[in-house]
């Protein structure tokens, strides 16, 4: 079979593919992180590449325009080079500049818990020596010798620690270091060394997301993050969301395979950077707490998610059995377990769950909301006395996806919006201070609720005729409003939103409002009921809170009862890492949580047509934006 | 390396070894089991072969006598041939027609537990469907149902159960059967298949003994034994005793690996047998209870047993993780677990727990002795309220050993033994009807009785000047009694008993009795407090209970106190292998006993010393005797 070379520009790499792959697979082994919100269908249009060199055939040209193929654009997912050629991967085709958020506060205490008792853990260990008065079994008299020292009342040897005890024990006067790794249920001892180690051992606390993994070196000797690495889950190339990684994975022979080498991949390079870096053996690697949204746990595992996306939406399993890492193929010692935190059901996984035990929602007296909105809106409601959850599809606007020019918080990407009611027009900050690209999610939240105060767009979200405002037109779909002109963008096109690009943004933040109200009315409480908001995940981390109120996305109450708590999902995986004890807790967590189905019934329908206004149907539910008004 | 080729009489085997090698290697691997209590040493004198064509090398001539050398003997550990030789292999050299005491009442129900909860077992399933108001996910859903058809509540699913789960419950209408193996602690669901299987699967109850192994081959389903088999332990190659297997395990390099290897190999020979005449596969047989001294689980397991022959005498435990018969190379599944049953001590092993469990010592209301004779003399006495158990190093005079006409009760060996008070003449049985060869445990303890009875002993067990009769003489290490004349034997020899082997006797007699004596001490009662006596042993089915009695071995009760119950070690296994429950119940039990070491403290001393007479220095404790007398 022929090989081609691929060159890729500006980046100036060169992979080696055979006949028949694609400029896609090209870039994914080039590790060129692309967009390919479609999962490579040629639908979404935007792994876009320009061909300076050799030729490529073409299967499909999808969204292309004639002036772009014209150009020399192709869909990176639809070419399939036949000769050696050279590309040039545009700006807006990567996702390279994502800001992947790693855990802020390294200083804080905030994440150890209470106690230091890993899922693997070494203790030195002095046991009373055998006499003929105290003819006990070696293993015997171990075990009640570390009971005493620790409390751990429930550990049992492996056959290699049990073989390598009585020598241990006797080569340096009785006193020995055990290895101890939770296996969930009871904790094996691994290993036994004569006389006390003074060794460091380390674990990995990981948040899988589905757009990016985040991985946290930790000395497990004394909690301390020796290093936090973030990049882009590799499955990126597979499709944006959950739902084209599990239709890839299920339909494409070795999907699933190919699927759980993405990820497993995707942590080993952050590995492979941070242990050298940091002078750790992998060997040294012995523990890992893993959390993920279900998809990413059933994929990270190589577990059959086929019904996680079909109606009833069931997981293959909640709680999870802990794998060794050689299993995996991570770049640790092989002997590692890795735990992933349990899930409540298919759209509220053990991400949610490990930020649930983080804030310890079950512990609190407070009436507590927890949100962490992405392509879903996952919320945790409720107390130390009850805990209800959903999951409401949101969809992807807020992560740019389906908007005009909608993309993550990236580079460029327009991050704050002002409009002066007075003329219509805009200033605007972006990330990174580059020109503008596109509208990232608070920048979206931000230009709606400008939008409604300007007068430009109406409470259902329809536009007004402005023509008297220079950034009013009329595009090809209907009315638009532009933020940036060509010539002053990154790209040199306009950057506009369309009306429907605001019915879009009503829609997702209608569901995510309906989905406080729905857990509200089950437990019949009224939305000032809630004492705290806590807010997760990336996207939380540069919402304003006040414009998210006043578009209707988030409640009306007091912006003091607003919390942002950052990268709660490994942050939580951290806690579990570093204590048995929180690792049971979220299982048990997880197990308490009432998981609500927003599609039956019809209370989350009702609720979520009267939320598809700016900021409701209801205005009484929004009193602050009364008294402004 | 030059090749050997070895030709043994009369079997006519001939295998090749290479130079270097001794004929004792060549008989292991010809399969030709011989006697070699020194475990290779030279100084035992029981390899004997006689070379008929060839030459080797003789490192040692050990006990060989003059006439033997010039007849062509050597021994076998200590030949090496030179070039390719043929050997004859004497009956007196041979194990190969020991009695395997098997599993007696097969058809009885004795050895089934009263569930049939085995330690690997099929279950149907019908686990109710996924709706979108049950949306729990498909292990959860699954484990409940499992909950409600069983009962059983700690199950968790193997990763690749996991992974089959939701296919199989959707492929057959929410009908599945689940694998179950118990790993102690909890239940491991370890396969899942569509629909609902009948197939059948099995386990193996095994017996380590010492000289010995039986293996009973069970139809899990229904606790059938389909099959049972028993042959030599081949660790007898490397020593008659457990201490001369330890001391090879620890001092060779490798030693450790080889001592596994022979018993695996042991066991494998009886599968290979055992598998292909009932036609079951290998993958079919699923789980291994194994009952054995410490010595050899540790050495079965590969644990470290060093410490087991040194004092304090510290097995390195007495409880054992389960390991896969693949890590042990068991020709069976490779995952299915081998459950070892759990000792008390050094010298009261899991075969003795697996017994005392049989008889359920733990739940009698009545004050029970169990007795285990062999080379140690091990017992438990006890009730539901209390156990104690102790082992005396009885010595292997009850096994032959060290009687200069000692033998196992193979075919030739003389069981039974009257003698004439009125003449001194005797009759005797042997093992099998052939011509005598030499004396087992049952024939000494008849004999030592006999030759009381006939004055021809004392208390003592001195000899009395008899010069009246004509099987009494002098021989060269004082006065000795003769059984059976050289022109009568089976080997051209005189079959006798010495002054030396008497007192021998009564050591052992002595040890026992002295250790029942000790136990009762413990606790301040009679010995008519016992309300039962359980014999179990291959040696224990041809004793006379009278005879014991009436030497002192056994306590002065009366004789329908006394039962006789086969091979309590495999019995007990099997009831493991079938009943999780009794598997727990034989961990409890053994938690439960108290451990007498006998070398702490003077009683037993004491008890020992009052010990070496016939019956007893204190005849009160014989009442029997005294009426009879």
């Amino acid at each position: 079979m022929a090989e081609f070379s691929v060159r890729f520009l500006p980046d100036d790499k060169t992979v080696t593919i055979r006949e028949g792959e694609t400029l896609l697979q090209a870039a994914a082994e080039a590790n060129i992180p692309l967009k390919a919100s479609c999962g490579g269908n040629g639908t979404c249009g935007r792994c876009r590449m320009i061909v300076r060199e050799g030729e490529v055939k073409q299967l499909q040209t999808g969204k292309l325009t004639a002036e772009q193929q014209a150009a020399g654009y192709v869909l990176a997912c639809q070419s399939i080079p036949q000769c050696t050629v050279v590309v040039e991967v545009p700006a807006e085709s990567r996702l390279s500049e994502h800001r992947v958020l790693l855990a802020e506060d390294r200083s804080s205490r905030a994440d150890l818990p209470s106690t230091l008792d890993p899922l693997f853990q070494k203790v030195k260990l002095t046991v009373p020596p055998a006499t003929l008065d105290d003819s006990r079994d070696d293993a015997g008299r171990t075990l009640a010798a570390l009971k005493q020292a620790t409390g751990i009342d429930n550990a049992r040897f492996s056959l290699e620690a049990l073989n390598a005890l009585p020598g241990a024990l006797r080569r340096n006067g009785w006193q020995v270091t055990l290895s101890l790794a939770d296996v969930k249920g009871y904790i094996e001892i691994t290993g036994v060394e004569p006389g006390f180690r003074e060794d460091n051992y380390y674990g990995l606390a990981v948040d899988i997301g589905t757009t990016t993994v985040v991985v946290q070196l930790v000395d497990l000797t004394d909690g301390r993050t020796v290093c936090v690495r973030g990049t882009y889950n590799k499955q990126a190339v597979y499709g944006d969301d959950v739902i084209s990684r599990i239709v890839y994975a299920v339909d494409n022979k070795d999907g699933r395979q190919e699927m759980q080498k993405a990820v497993v991949d995707t942590i080993n390079e952050l590995i492979d950077q941070m242990l050298p870096e940091n002078n750790i053996a992998p060997a040294d690697v012995r523990a890992v707490a893993c959390a993920g949204n279900t998809t990413m746990t059933h994929l990270f595992l190589g577990i059959d998610p086929e019904y996680i996306r079909l109606e009833p939406y069931t997981p293959a399993a909640n709680s999870l059995p802990p794998v060794p890492a050689g299993e995996l193929g991570l770049h640790i010692n092989p002997r590692a377990l890795v735990h992933c935190l349990p899930g409540v059901a298919s759209y509220v996984g053990g991400d949610i769950m490990s930020g649930a035990r983080l804030i310890e929602i079950d512990r609190a007296e407070e009436l507590t909301l927890f949100i962490d909105v992405g392509t879903n809106g996952e919320m945790v409601l409720g107390n130390r006395e009850w805990l209800l959850a959903c999951a409401c599809s949101a969809g992807p606007a807020f992560e740019g996806g389906g908007i005009t020019n909608g993309m993550r918080a990236m580079a460029g990407a327009i991050e704050h919006v002002e409009i002066d009611p007075a003329n219509g027009e805009v200033t605007y900050n972006t990330v990174g201070d580059a020109k503008p690209l596109g509208i990232c999610g608070s920048g979206l939240i931000d230009l709606i609720s400008a939008l409604r105060e300007a007068g430009i767009i109406d409470r259902t979200g329809q536009f007004l005729p402005r023509p008297d405002l220079t950034r009013w037109r009329e595009g090809d779909d209907g009315p638009e409003y532009v933020l940036a002109r060509a010539a002053e963008s990154g790209n040199g096109k306009d950057i506009v939103i369309t009306e429907a690009d605001v019915k879009n943004l009503i829609r997702s933040k209608g569901a995510i409002f309906a989905g406080i109200r729905t857990m509200l009315r089950m437990v019949d409480l009224p939305v000032e009921a809630i004492d705290r908001i806590l807010i997760a995940g990336g996207f939380g981390r540069y919402i304003g809170i006040q414009d998210a109120i006043s578009i209707g996305l988030f409640p009306d109450v007091p912006l003091e009862k607003y919390k942002y708590i950052g990268n709660s999902s490994v942050k939580g995986a951290k806690m579990a890492l570093l204590s048995r004890r929180v690792r049971d807790e979220v299982e048990a967590l997880a197990a308490k949580v009432t998981y609500l189905e927003l599609s039956v019934g019809n209370e989350f329908m009702d609720e979520f047509v009267s939320a598809l206004f700016l900021p409701h149907t209801d205005i009484n539910l929004f009193p602050s934006l009364i008294h402004a008004a």
